[in-house]
């Protein structure tokens, strides 16, 4: 199985690193990492990089496309940017599935894939999505045909094992969260709106929406 | 805060980007990626790389050493590699907090860090975490004065929000877990050996085993 991810500067590392380790613990998927010049790709943080194998030119057919997120507004650079989108629309042709995670859903929309589409995104950017033209929908997976939209940045384990098990059975699913030890404990339990207090909330939905005006930094 | 996050050919990616995506996530920590040399770092498995942007000679102190692990038999080369050990045990010396993920807690206890010390790994890795003299111990996060443990792959993340309650306080770990929308829900509940059935351990630890015999091969 062939999993094309996408990358792009400005990227948040984990959206793009979950996917993988999944993908790449089945030993059945070889997963390419893309960008529209391959090379370093700056990360979200300005504090490290990933690396992209590929350029858009040298990939043009996936099963699965993984769309990752960025913190605002660096998703604002790949969603202006033509040569991006019409990279995407490319593959979206070929693929099985065609994927996002976190802030990713806004560069699909861009890409005119989420039209009316019931989809997901990091919480903090449902406005956006939905002016785009999507319907945000607040679960952590969303599938759509064969869209599926994930949440926040961590969200996208989950995503690819679901996949996993959907391509390649449960018990490969199975398999692959014990070798992650994907058992997970987090010390709180605010990982989501429907259960972080209005004082966590509203503060971080602010700095969101503060920086979401601003123009990409990387 | 400073965040040293130690990389080597053969490394399991996600071993190093859960944590430094939750220290990034803070924005007051500054997170370096060292290796020997500087530059591109083959993951193990052979299908991308992470980035070093500083040499160890670059880096000689930090609050917080992260040493991720890898897939058998890639720790070989750093359990084996003096330069290595001393420029764990130099950063050591000037760490609040020393830290594994994964199967670097063999490289921690081949620097000589663990002996007689509880301390966990993956969960395929304990006997060999027993014969280099630590006590492997079952459990998600283990700390044992400053150093701090955490068992296979994904569990890097809650490490790191344990470690960013722990010196940043409780509300900024709360937050980050917000941010990262880390609100975990995995498709199956086999992440760990106490869940998963016998007949899908059983397979999976000789698999690992087996590799784990061999010679690294990155």
């Amino acid at each position: 199985m062939e999993i094309a991810i996408m990358l792009y500067d400005g990227i948040t590392s984990l959206d793009a690193i979950g996917p993988y380790e999944v993908f790449a613990a089945t030993q059945k998927c070889k997963v390419k990492f893309v960008a529209k010049k391959k090379g370093l790709i700056k990360l979200d943080s300005k504090m490290g990089c990933l690396h992209a194998d590929y350029s858009f030119s040298e990939v043009t057919s996936a099963d699965i496309l993984v769309v990752p997120g960025c913190s605002p507004p660096n998703y604002k650079n790949p969603m202006n940017d033509e040569e991006t989108l019409n990279w995407i629309r490319q593959i979206h042709e070929t693929t099985k599935w065609t994927t996002s995670v976190c802030t990713g859903s806004l560069i699909l929309s861009a890409a005119g894939l989420l039209n009316g589409a019931p989809a997901t995104s990091h919480w903090g950017s449902f406005d956006l999505l939905q002016s785009l033209g999507a319907i945000p929908t607040d679960e952590r997976v969303v599938r759509h045909g064969k869209i599926v939209t994930a949440a926040g940045v961590s969200s996208g384990i989950d995503m690819a094992l679901q996949l996993v098990a959907w391509e390649l059975g449960e018990d490969m699913g199975k398999g692959v969260q014990l070798i992650l030890e994907y058992d997970p404990q987090p010390p709180f339990d605010t990982g989501s709106t429907k259960k972080a207090p209005a004082s966590l909330v509203e503060p971080i939905r602010g700095m969101l929406q503060e920086f979401s005006k601003r123009e990409p930094n990387i």
